[in-house]
């Protein structure tokens, strides 16, 4: 695939992040305005919820855009997000005659704040990339015992909480927790002391389904995908998690990009799960492609420094797509909605320096990072900044999701004692 | 507290479920209506949406009542909850001034449909009752590793899948899943075969909250309890749940009593839990007795047979409190939202009668349960339904939850053999 020109100039530029290619899915408001859906084009952010009033998206039923959220437009089905992208590339694109009625809905991406994209409504996060699972059951059960009897069979997988969903930008405050250490007599209530991100991807169910469905049904079900970081408590995870799973210890936060990148932006980055090392049970195979090859990195900057990135790998790394994890979601019969959130699980790479997690590259706090600047980190500290980044690179343009950024503040003073 | 007489003649009976004490809150359809807010009294159901229509229930801002969920009267705030229930208090007192204008709105429980009384926001399974814990964690890890380390210092809970929660009356269909017993050399795609119940309660949060709260305030912030089943696959759950917890296992349907009783009509009930062998952190401790004295039985009815009451226990059997979970359940800063929905786990007494789910009352399916009319059961078999039950015990009065109940389906042939 090649870039695709727009008359807005900036989208044309080979690194662009928002190229007439992409089209993302946000939702944003301008001093004194709601929020409202728009759609990324090079340095701009294009009011759709506008021109869906103006007459210019005309989309079946009643407004789908002006709800501060892209749910309606999932749940009008995938008819209308296949006519809304062909709408939104007829009006943006070099050759356009409605450029005079579009121009003035345009606004500056720096001038607009950004808010979630979408409702969420419930959201799972599962364990599904194999460096990551093995370098976490090394560390915790010994290299022998690494990966669980079950996890070459099935997309392991855990609820999360979908109200602690939040969007890029928004600052992350350490959480407190019960903790005990392996010395410790018994436990205290403490700020929590092994904060840590968890690099994902998360995929957003646009078609809701009832029964069982195929890895192929769930591929057509899938709506986006966003660029997604799983905050973690790694010392409320080590006492609370045997034998019912993480709780408390991934409900303080989890970040996502602020925009919605489209399965159909996507297509051309289409790439297999790697060979299997036990044959899946059919139900869970892949009929074709269902990953995506998207650069990943991680930054860390401290408060007042430069970032430093201390993390580079690829979405390819996974052991199962998001339509895997989907289908295996459904096998029970459960009930899935559009605004479900899928995290995929951690995505570290074979090496070092692609892991996705800073639990894996302290090795447990046992082999501190240096920054750029010379500072260390087994965990985060107060202040640091962590953005990840992702981009598919097509042939002279990019897909880009916005940086999904996060400030982890101090924790406050006991919220109990008063 | 004693019988509060009514004008509604079946509501003065000391064994009815729903006096004037009790006031309980559903959502009901008549043929060819929309579903909309009921208040149960006596062998009726209270149209309280046509009396806040006309005037009767006035609440402050729009309406609350048509909604078909009670959801908006549980984000009005809990002075709001106080005001409609002295409402319901004076037209439905035996010295009511207005019998004419609200008996029009009284339809016969027995003629209209109930549908789910809120929409769940979320779900969260907890494991707090003690009983329950050592009898499982005996039978998988023995009776000296019986309870995890942590489970005497914290009210161990997962994230269920609230979009699988369903009102009394629903049938459940028997899931296939991933089964893998521990002399299969691979793991296969079949039907469950350790299908099981699990005698629960439900708390429901009406007040929202964004960061760690006390105990005192959880119990503040719950608007009222149901009976719960949270129906569970056994044979999915061993293969699964390592390391991440319960997933597919427990999405299959968790049913809930169609009446929600309110944490008011409970208040004469209100009982401690047990003494505690570890002195919790102060955070988790009570101020007050915050379980409830609730009489509760299982009940099942092979296909065409009577049922057999197969256990009889208590609420107040449990570890902990509904309101020592939820405040668990933010002390990471988890947000909890009106509508979230809290299970209590499994509630057992110390005797085998007393057993709120198979896996312990037929011990594995060691011994099978012999039911009245002499049928055997280790798990639940096609056909057979669930019914649970609850009662409190006033003086001259009983508070109920209406039943809970469900019939298993067969599995469907291979959902993916198409």
């Amino acid at each position: 695939m090649t870039l695709i020109r727009s008359w807005v100039d900036t989208a044309n530029d080979p690194d662009c992040p928002f190229p007439l290619n992409n089209l993302p899915y946000g939702v944003f408001s301008t001093a004194g305005s709601a929020p409202r859906c728009g759609v990324a084009i090079g340095d701009f952010v294009l009011d759709v919820a506008a021109l869906e009033k103006s007459g210019l998206l005309p989309l079946t039923g009643a407004p789908h855009l002006d709800r501060g959220a892209w749910n309606p437009v999932m749940s009008a089905g995938s008819a209308v997000w296949a006519h809304l992208r062909k709408l939104l590339f007829g009006h943006l694109a070099a050759d356009s005659g409605t450029r005079d009625q579009i121009e003035p809905h345009l606004y500056a991406l720096g001038a607009v704040t950004l808010h979630m994209p979408f409702n969420v409504s419930e959201y799972t996060d599962f364990y599904a990339g194999k460096n990551h699972a093995v370098n976490v059951g090394t560390m915790f059960r010994g290299a022998e015992n690494a990966l669980p009897p079950n996890w070459l069979h099935i997309p392991i997988g855990y609820n999360g909480r979908a109200s602690s969903v939040v969007v890029s930008g928004s600052d992350v405050r350490r959480p407190w927790g019960q903790l005990k250490g392996p010395n410790d007599d018994a436990p205290r209530w403490a700020p929590c002391a092994r904060f840590d991100l968890e690099l994902e991807m998360g995929a957003i169910v646009g078609t809701p389904s009832e029964g069982p469905i195929s890895v192929a049904e769930a591929d057509e079900n899938i709506f986006g995908y966003v660029l997604l970081n799983d905050w973690s408590a790694r010392d409320i995870q080590a006492w609370e998690y045997q034998p019912l799973g993480p709780f408390q210890a991934k409900a303080t936060a989890t970040t996502i990009s602020p925009w919605i990148v489209t399965k159909e932006a996507l297509e051309p980055f289409r790439t297999s799960t790697p060979a299997r090392e036990k044959e899946l049970l059919p139900h869970l195979r892949e009929p074709g492609p269902m990953l995506y090859d998207i650069d990943l990195t991680v930054e860390l900057a401290p408060q007042g420094a430069a970032p430093s990135v201390i993390a580079r790998t690829n979405y390819s790394q996974m052991y199962y797509s998001a339509a895997q994890q989907l289908a295996h979601h459904t096998t029970s019969g459960c009930p899935m909605r559009a605004g479900d959130l899928l995290g995929s699980g951690t995505i570290s790479g074979p090496t070092p320096e692609s892991r996705g997690s800073l639990l894996e590259l302290s090795w447990g706090g046992k082999e501190p990072l240096t920054l750029d600047g010379g500072a260390t980190r087994s965990f985060l500290e107060d202040g640091d900044t962590l953005t990840l980044k992702g981009a598919c690179k097509g042939a002279g343009y990019t897909i880009g999701f916005g940086d999904c950024t996060g400030t982890v503040l101090p924790a406050l003073s006991d919220p109990y004692a008063r």
